[in-house]
């Protein structure tokens, strides 16, 4: 087995082998989550800490899901109603919850690089599940899954990201990992939503849906996040539409089996057509879900894994 | 075993043998509840997701003790504080779920109607914490296991169900049960709380209570529905507990073994006299809630066995 | 076995061996805690509900994760969203819950002896998480233990209780087991901090931390409790922080091996200078953290132990 690691902080640090490796198990882990018996023994008798300091309907489920059905006993904690109201810090709080002996501390927090910090406080293995602009590993992962099983490959590709790159983290990831297998990826989107200094990431950038999506593999739209937006331009909803919503018309300038992805929530009639993103001959907007606990149910596992070879190595 | 249903949407869909089959059931898990180990295995294995879109202690609990007493991987979505605020739909969020693969999704919503149109998106079974005005079956069943407890039977009896018929689903699921199952019904109160087309039911109807509860074996109180009142007459909380307020005085007027019900949550001084409603010798409200985690294990059971051989036939 | 209890209502009723019974029993499972399978199955087959009043994301983790490690189903309720709203009452809550065959239920109140009072209307076992300005048991004893491990013993200490007295169920729990024992204890703090009829308690009463800490084995400073202070002294943080904020110049009186113990959340900078809280030479306020869970289990396994011996004398 390949994976090194003792958190999952980011797509960054991960060799291509260690991207391949958890993919593989997570492969396992969609055949047993279609099964009749979705539930294993893998983490039992591990603790599973849940800290989302931002709220996340699917995220936070997906992982809540994914230990449950590994066997571990989880905990979600709610960190808006909590002690953070009384004054106590981030460090705190997780070395609170670290004195618990969690084994599996899965973070969500506005901040990026907070997830990195409370890493380095604990001694248990940390799952970033969103940390500011930063990155959003598990999502990168469940949208490589994806491509993969659809595609068949995950290496050669030509990958068009369009929408609002500047303020997402599910780009960053995606951007760190496509790269790291050897993908052509393009950005699409309005100029002021773009990262600063994006010439150095080493991809295409296009302004225009119909050059950027000329003859792409995977079409993957992003989520306007209007709530990480302070101040700049924000584009009207329709007129935003108008140029950068995915419809038939322009995704007609894809390849012709090109697939739609999307990390969801869906604003509908904004990134993307309604009737599209319903058309489960291209959109795979509910297969990402799907394989969103799978990934998670993998990266989990290995990293209890490693987590108790290294154990068992210290108590050597 | 007759039980063939799908999913539990309503009382409507229920032939009286397939309510006889849940109520069956459920005093088994009665017995289970009452005893040192309370836990089974009946539906390890499997996932269960509570959706509320409304907020409800009791049943949100009571479902979610059901499930994990039967061995089920539990999860509560806290769907108010969700995606929904960030605009998702509810068919979204229902397709987003369904895609994690739950085999029982429990779902309760402020609009009637909407448990049934989620139900068809989705390829679980789906059970209906209330909707709107329109049903709300698990009640409708504990309430019957509990008179067929109380009084040995479910049929040829005589029920009056008082106050707020016009906004109460409780009433609705109760009156097609109990209906189902060849008893008398009665509905009392006042006229502006009772709903359009009430001729059609085939019940009688009063006005007061003293006549409404004449000799019947069973008096279920309702909760004042203020928060589903629009506009329309408003009773002063004093005036109607003097009406319609079950108090000893009112209930001389039914047989002298008669039961008292009622839903909760109780405003007491309101619906009922507070002495009334703990008198141990006509209230069943507290073995009201017991029942309700009973029958809620029998028909997550049912469907879950339903379920399972849907999909064994689906794949053989 | 020498615990003789039905419920943990406050540490007032307990005998000097019921606690060590706790104790030893706590060691067991911080051992448990330690290891790599932390899940026990001594509640499996049981019910615990935890219903909190008051917000406490500590407390509430802990009782969460000692049920889930013994192996019992946990209910967490949500009861400030709840029926609560709906004008239910307290006893109502409790009666709707206790029908629902709890085996332990764990109680967080505003209201000095809502716990008891409710202890007599369900036929549980209840264990007070904090109610008002009355009790703590389980911080006493989680403090019992970090200083009975850290100390080699639980007797003949001297320990100074520092700061806001006059609000602290801490504080009160902690006066009342720690006496017990027969340790010599000092309160230190301003005299608007301290309670009515202090004379009777039986300790010292200091109000210069100089004096007040001198020669001490153990420091155990209180949280401030703004939220607790209805009209009276409320002093500024910073004169607070300056004549009762624990720093390295004021812990130079305690003896040179004392330990400083915080209950948490912290606000660093008015009760505890920052550094000296994360100091592992001095500080024990991480272990009082995992002594929660411990001691938590241990009064659990307990009661529960009690309460079958109980029902089973009751159906022989």
């Amino acid at each position: 087995m390949s994976f090194r690691q003792d958190h999952l902080l980011g797509i960054e640090p991960l060799a291509p082998d260690e991207i391949s490796t958890i993919l593989d198990l997570a492969d396992d882990y969609v055949a047993l989550s279609r099964s009749d018996d979705k539930h294993t023994e893998a983490l039992k008798g591990l603790t599973q800490i849940n800290m989302f300091f931002e709220n996340s309907t699917r995220t936070q489920a997906s992982f809540e899901l994914a230990g449950k059905r590994l066997g571990a006993d989880v905990m979600n904690m709610g960190l808006e109603a909590s002690s953070i109201k009384k004054g106590e810090t981030l460090i705190d709080t997780a070395m609170t919850l670290n004195a618990m002996h969690p084994d599996l501390l899965v973070v969500r927090h506005p901040h990026s690089g907070a997830v990195d910090l409370l890493s380095q406080k604990v001694n248990c293995a940390v799952l970033n599940a969103g940390d500011g602009r930063h990155e959003h590993p598990t999502q990168a992962l469940l949208d490589a899954l994806t491509i993969r099983r659809k595609k068949g490959r995950l290496h050669r590709l030509s990958i068009a990201i369009c929408g609002d790159i500047a303020h997402s983290r599910v780009a960053r990831s995606n951007l760190i990992l496509l790269g790291k297998m050897e993908n052509r990826i393009r950005l699409v989107g309005p100029p002021t939503l773009m990262p600063s200094g994006i010439g150095e990431l080493g991809c295409e950038v296009y302004e225009d849906m119909a050059e950027g999506l000329k003859d792409v593999d995977v079409v993957m739209m992003l989520r306007l996040q209007k709530e990480r937006m302070d101040g700049g331009f924000i584009p009207s909803e329709r007129e935003y539409y108008h140029l950068y919503g995915l419809d038939a018309e322009k995704l007609a300038h894809a390849k012709d089996d090109a697939i739609v992805m999307h990390p969801g929530p869906m604003n509908r009639g904004v990134e993307i057509d309604g009737t599209l993103a319903d058309d489960i001959n291209r959109s795979v907007i509910q297969e990402q879900v799907e394989m969103g606990v799978a990934v998670r149910m993998a990266a989990m596992d290995l990293l209890a894994r490693n987590l108790q070879a290294r154990r068992r190595d210290g108590a050597a």
